[in-house]
């Protein structure tokens, strides 16, 4: 934990652009935006991914989003969380102003197979 | 409302590989999967984007996820929602296998100038 630097922002050993704290998240600006506007909101609590973080942590962060969202002035805008590279939580608010500017997504969809698809859907509902 | 296609599925007018359900989120499994444990998680609420979904049904969603993710036993993993083109609120879970499958993401990052940033940072800040 000492070495992450997400804790470090939230200790303030390291500064952050600061737009809203409460006791459990912290919302920033990303100094290396992808555009105007572009944001992370994370829990306080420490933890490599998702699946790494207590519940009561996880509720505030969709609404403080919301809450960002409003204040950006952003109509549209694309809100991504990824899990497996980086030590900490994170959440990224990330307006998107043109069809150039901000997140791209490559979307390489496959044609389900029903079958596999409805045996998948039993197995994962069994450990829900 | 009566063409959402999320509303019909909620209703059950189309099916859905439902994974699991509360009162107020509903989850299930994509069709057209980028890869394998591809779901959706939507509240019930009908809004088109993220900042017209009520707090209370916003705190729901990242736990029902993390539930998810659990379930699916996906190790790297990427969360998505987006805004601006589809009629309800959407959120992915999409594990992210290899390289290849799964969700791509192009991040044209910019070299953030400070004194923008932090006016913008004021900006936004005030209106929260």
């Amino acid at each position: 934990m000492a070495a992450c630097i997400f804790c470090r922002i939230i200790k303030g050993e390291i500064p952050c652009m600061k737009l809203f704290e409460t006791q459990q998240t912290l919302a920033f600006l990303d100094i290396g935006p992808l555009s105007k506007g572009h944001a992370l909101v994370i829990p306080k609590h420490h933890g490599a991914k998702l699946a790494d973080i207590p519940d009561d942590q996880l509720t505030e962060i969709l609404p403080t989003l919301k809450k960002l969202v409003i204040a950006t002035g952003a109509t549209d805008y694309n809100i991504l969380q990824n899990n497996g590279t980086i030590a900490h939580q994170q959440v990224h608010h990330i307006p998107k102003p043109n069809e150039t500017e901000g997140l791209g997504i490559s979307w390489p969809a496959t044609t389900g197979d029903m079958d596999s698809l409805k045996a998948l859907c039993e197995d994962i509902k069994s450990k829900m």
